[in-house]
């Protein structure tokens, strides 16, 4: 049995609809983001580095979006979610989780998580400003360099179309204009329309 | 044939490790950050992100260190450098380079990239300040919650090593007193003792 600890405006959205993608068998389990439920001692030692997602294995717990999606997509082949019999193409889809993971997630911290990083009230607060440029340029980078459409890797729907989209949802709330980026808006419509997506939706994973 | 783009004093230390464990037949272009090669037309025209590592293979360019650590893993798989057959031995070993990529480089980075995500030069200076504090809390994690010894996973030698050891040669420049972590200075040693790692330092990789 798998079980995914998960925050709703989060990117455990993504391994939430890779889970449904790979018709797993998995439970979930919220964790309240507004009782900073992720500090708490018993959530701690299941994650001590206190962030969803999390997935409970038998074998154990994983954390780190990237590591649960490559394993989900590793536990259910016949979903076909990683090319994994092609090594180039295995790695172009850990490189674009990467950047999603180590730049855009990151650019996108810098909104709510800036005392991660400062402790001056001011110097978060112009953190807080340069976020709408840092995550439009992201956005251009994967419009015009990396999205090949329809799905992010061209034909095959692969683990990153949910991280794509997970973090694409930020957009407004980041005040970056989506329509600037219109394979991607596509990409996110075409994506809201998938049983997985409406199956994490109707199961308040969102 | 290989070929790694890298520049010392990076995170391209760790694929270029890896490269060697690997007994790759591989060349090595370094690219000078002195005069901002990564920014030049012909970079960029090989990776539009302007970072290094970039390894060339023969079905094109391969970024983002994690995912060029697994394809080196997976295209000699004789040098065992990712228990490959074991699914979830696999996802812990992505969870630590997820958490060195995420996090902790992310951490040491806003000392030298402050301007990424901040403009005001005061701010800048904040981050600044904390990156002890934060490079510090990491190398807590990984000590007392992460590191298994002899190696990151064990008995098992894997890309995990090379990355870590790339990273924590940062600390002392990022005034962090490294005796803090036993396990990850006894670490360091044993990695600096390695053929791989004497054979990048001779190539001047480091």
């Amino acid at each position: 049995m798998l079980r995914l600890y998960f925050t709703p405006g989060t990117i455990s959205l993504a391994p939430h609809i890779a889970l449904e993608e790979a018709g797993a068998d998995y439970e979930q389990v919220k964790i309240d983001f507004s009782t900073v439920q992720q500090n708490s001692e018993d959530y701690l030692a299941l994650n001590p580095r206190a962030r969803v997602p999390l997935l409970m294995t038998d074998e154990g717990s994983i954390s780190e979006t990237l590591a649960i999606l490559l394993y989900i997509a590793q536990r259910f082949p016949e979903a076909d979610l990683v090319p994994l019999a092609d090594r180039f193409a295995t790695a172009k889809v850990m490189e674009f989780c990467s950047y999603m993971g180590s730049t855009v997630h990151i650019a996108h911290a810098h909104k709510m998580r800036g005392r991660r990083w400062a402790d001056d009230p001011e110097a978060i607060e112009d953190m807080q400003r340069k976020v709408p440029e840092n995550m439009a340029a992201c956005f251009e980078m994967i419009e015009t360099q990396m999205f090949q459409g329809p799905w992010v890797m061209g034909g095959q729907f692969t683990i990153c179309d949910p991280y794509l989209f997970a973090i694409a949802r930020w957009l407004e709330g980041d005040k970056v204009d989506h329509s600037r980026f219109p394979k991607v808006l596509a990409h996110r419509i075409r994506m809201a329309e998938r049983p997985s997506v409406k199956a994490v939706m109707a199961k308040g994973g969102a």
